[in-house]
């Protein structure tokens, strides 16, 4: 049930120079549900105060570290206390900053990939359910609805078996060294002590591999990939290549890279059928193509009344006036936002679900990403493990 | 100059079932700048409150009728006072409902097109000029980074002089005759008393008309238009075509359709010069396409670091994470969010200029329709009015 | 029937540096069935031998004049006379020569626009009746498989009733003043003596107004043209605009350009209608996109199965393989030959009719060129004349 | 250097319902410099009878076997004799057919895969080097003009060091089993006796293999296959997947498939550099995309004078009137021709080199396909053999 005030969030990260937290903020405005009372902005006191100015959170609440903020927040009353934290700080803090929170009595909202390991994953997943609160992931993809088109397609059997998934997500932005220079995004991310064992995969190959199991729910049975650091001096590798064996004999092929010249976000997937197949891209979002082998390919559009209901309900506009990645992200937070509310009012979790990534996607997420560094280091096709 | 504060504003318009008004509540929503704070959200009273109550404002700010809410509002204390109001009623109260606004001392943002006709538009200068309140109107398609990117390179002769423009605006929601089935939008849309002279050139071919202006600054010399009402029983024309003079020498075909099947919001532009020519389509916005006599074709994209400044300023997000109707639709309130700012603080206008849609565009777009009427009326060219 | 050997044809035109002369050349060679085997490439004769003995033909069967070839062609044995002539002249030599021909009895297939005027075409009308004998005109885009897909979906009523016809085609390669230079093709084509009353309309306007009726086929009650020369000291238009009204109330914007930068030969179509419309671009012939109010668009696709037999009938090679221009115009040769053939045998007209531009849509095509050339120079709506 | 006369071939295989037989057909007329004069088009000889009346095949010149033929055909004297042979039949006959042939002294153009398995290829190269004729292989889609300029980008250095490479080739022909209603091109495909040991890497893998390649000229060190037969009963793949390891460090993910519902033949090649990518698709063959990191994408189109001198020579006619699969076919042929000619005037070969593909093409082709099969029953990165 809807809540007769916006609910009002934290933020822990996402300051001055930050991307991500900038769009977790629009998401989080764009429907007026939602506002931002208290962050932590950076772990340099002076960015976060600087950056709570800017974003007209009062200074009290403008903290300079998670800690201290999760225990003066966990201490107000009831009618200002937040009533979730979003966590958009690099990957090795996910962990400690969701178990703090989580342990406070607050619900979470984390940015992927969840944590920096698996063991670290699993150690999450107990502390939420013990903690009864809501966890999101923000697996923001799976918000298109175009994206929830094509799973809707796939439960009802409209493509007949799932026979082999094809997942792109090619990227250019770590073709040059930036981390030499210190761009701050590159260098954290291409850390192995601030990433975790993947920078390619884990960045980027979890939204390609999120998005495959959110359209078909299949799962992986074995993975055998390739690494490779293109870029001379790089630790973790920029470029990714996996052939999947999914579980009932589907085969996927799903790779991501970081260093392929003029591609932006170049997320796509093609989902193959024993009847019909699915394709969509995420440069261009409002379309989802089903081709057919004996009748003519159709495009199906954002925002049309012929769409599932799912589909129609994560549209805010008509067809023709696009949507794209900021409403995307937000109907992560909505349906998440759903949960919380639910929660607030000593009704959570409800039976029927909530469609949004959870804890279990996060464990499955760093799962994905171990088994493809065992892979590669083996040079071999590689078990996914039993979770 | 920003404002330490949010700024507050209030709608006219709006409500449970209205379209526009929830498009520009998220516009204002997205970047966290603007907070909608009291309203007059329709005609109905009792449906202007549960409007209230949906977006969590004050009952004691929910009003029953726009004048009531200007001589409240304006007594207000100035922390308080609402910063501008948005006006998103049917047409023939623009005037109205604006002048209202700007006599009680607020400015103004207001849909289009402006005014119920010529006479009117006029008239709103005046007063918007006597006021030295902000005015702005949103024709929110000049608020896409690459139609501001096509602008820019219009300005600096890139594209040598300028021959033609073909600017096309294709929907098909008046195929059937919905005004009949009472479908609200459609009504009045559709109703010379309450729509002007002008139902599909009104609506949407003043948005191709104010496109290819913004974007090459030309004039319009002499129109020839052709409406039609496919419809039967329809009133107002739901096509029209029309062959335009620019001042100069350029012609243009400009076009507006409410009756072809399957197109959604199929607003294109073409600009040929002399040296080159740019594509746009707004279903597609990311793109804009530069074709040269003489070398290979280019594609810009949205976000990218080889923009002007302009286009790269109108971008919240990195390349390829797409940016769609509502942020260009947030352009345009973000840009006379600026404005309004300045004449908060009493330093409106600059001199610089800014870079919305104002009083005189929607004089001039009200021209543009009544040009339009009167040409396929009497069947043949007919010169464009001195403004 | 067919026959059971080649066809036999002689061309005149099409020498060295000529354009379409190869083309017709590449379309008659195609699928092996017709053979050129005489010729008059060109009006200098050192030039027509050259071309002849670069085609390979018989010196002796190498003409100086059109009209030498036809005396001694006629002449010959049945078992070497050609079967039929292919007229690649530019257009002021179009109907002398056709008329030359089809008077000493052959076949002719004649490059568009038909003749330098309409009265010409007219004259020529009932030369061609007169003779018996077949004469086809290469409006070669009517070739395409998927126009003729359009075509049997509007003649099946598919589409509904036909509200609006969208028909485009933009070129560049008369942007600069080409002809300065004394570029062969740009001399003749820009030449009122040599081109007729119009350049751009006459050239590439006939393909689309031709495009527009074949797959409609709605007949011109008015038109209103704008034409313009932008090239300084060009004569004739380089660029033309058309309003269009149809008989029975439907509505078309018809333009040509050969000014558009960077603008290929982007002939494009839209016909809209009560039930669903269609869209096809010349330079992506290989798919046919059918919108509707209400369900997902479709796109067909060339070689399909599903396709209607009668675009079946005009492809080759399976789906996938693309086939383009030279096999569409190939198709214009092959339903000539059909003719042909049957005239050869006696058999000719037979009562089902061709799928072939014939004499009568070259007097279409002449009274739409000098319907636009004076409706630009009244600047005013002009009726079509009755033919 | 070109000769006086048109070019004489005969055909072994290719009679009626078989498809590729057509296609060279077809090839070979496009230009007017090559006749069809003599065939063996079936091993039934009443269908290789009624073939050749189709074709007008003079009677004594259609044969009932192959090895009749070379006989025949090379007991003529000079002026009537064969100048090369085209060789179309199922896999399993191109190595003796050729071997025949090119031993009677006949110049061979052979579809591919080029032999049986990779040790019948190593033998024909042995035949065709002792034999000093010229042997051209039909791996047409290097033909394309955008695909040889994609070449001449690489050997430029324009895209700086190759770093991956992504191969696709999907197709749906092979969703149902077609073999099992006796369809005659699946029942050969299918069967390991006719086809060899792979259907779907032998029959589309090996194009885009060689597609990669010809424009990048990297040669393979590992290979790590995945086969799935997915339709029942069926016993060669359906479906492959490679991943590929240059030497030199570039990566590559090929892959073929005939199980991809509404696939028709999507090839596409993706070539990605230190500097700058490339992307080309085979359905779409007109346009070849240039990604930078850092500037505007460009997109080149066939025809245009921009392009560099050896994608010109490929093109007929000029931009905007798209050529395709057949022209690009006939680019094979016309390049096999010229060495031909050469051949026939005793200039064989040239020091330069021709640009189609020959005997080494098929030799490296053939140890693809066996390292894939190696791989995929091995489930291991499989080495790639010296040849």
């Amino acid at each position: 049930m809807k809540l007769k005030r916006k609910l009002r969030y934290g933020m822990i990260g996402g300051g001055r120079d930050a991307f991500i937290g900038a769009v977790h903020r629009m998401a989080a405005n764009l429907d007026g549900q939602i506002e931002l009372v208290a962050g932590c902005f950076s772990s340099d006191p002076g960015r976060s105060r600087l950056s709570g100015l800017d974003l007209f959170i009062a200074p009290e609440r403008t903290y300079s570290s998670y800690e201290e903020m999760a225990k003066a927040e966990a201490a107000l009353p009831e009618d200002q206390r937040l009533d979730f934290v979003s966590i958009v700080t690099p990957n090795f803090l996910h962990f400690p900053v969701s178990k703090c929170f989580l342990e406070a009595g607050f619900n979470v909202i984390c940015d992927k990939p969840m944590t920096f390991d698996l063991k670290e994953a699993k150690a999450l997943k107990k502390i939420v359910e013990k903690s009864g609160k809501v966890f999101a992931l923000t697996h923001n993809y799976t918000g298109y609805p175009m994206v929830k088109e094509a799973r809707e397609w796939v439960k009802k059997g409209k493509l007949g078996n799932i026979l082999k998934i094809v997942a792109e997500y090619p990227q250019d932005w770590l073709l040059s060294a930036l981390e030499a220079d210190d761009q701050k995004q590159a260098a954290w991310r291409t850390d192995p002590k601030r990433a975790g064992a993947s920078c390619c995969v884990g960045d980027i190959g979890t939204h390609a591999e999120n998005l495959a199991r959110y359209i078909t729910d299949l799962e992986i049975d074995e993975i055998c990939a390739e690494f490779t650091s293109f870029v001379p001096g790089r630790t973790l590798e920029d470029d990714g290549n996996m052939l999947v064996r999914y579980k009932g004999g589907a085969k996927g092929i799903v790779y991501a890279s970081q260093i392929s010249s003029g591609e932006e976000n170049n997320l796509s997937i093609r989902v193959y059928g024993s009847k019909a197949s699915l394709e969509w891209h995420q440069e261009n979002p409002t379309d989802l193509v089903v081709k057919y082998p004996d009748k003519p390919r159709e495009t199906l559009k954002r925002g049309q009344g012929y769409l599932t209901p799912v589909a129609q309900a994560a549209c805010r506009i008509p067809p023709g006036h696009p949507e794209a990645f900021l409403e995307a992200f937000a109907n992560t937070y909505t349906n998440a936002a759903e949960a919380i509310a639910d929660e607030i009012q000593g009704k959570y979790p409800r039976k029927k679900g909530y469609d949004f990534p959870n804890v279990d996607d996060g464990v499955y997420g760093m799962a994905f990403i171990e088994t493809c560094v065992k892979s590669a280091k083996a040079k071999k096709w590689t078990k996914f493990p039993k979770l």
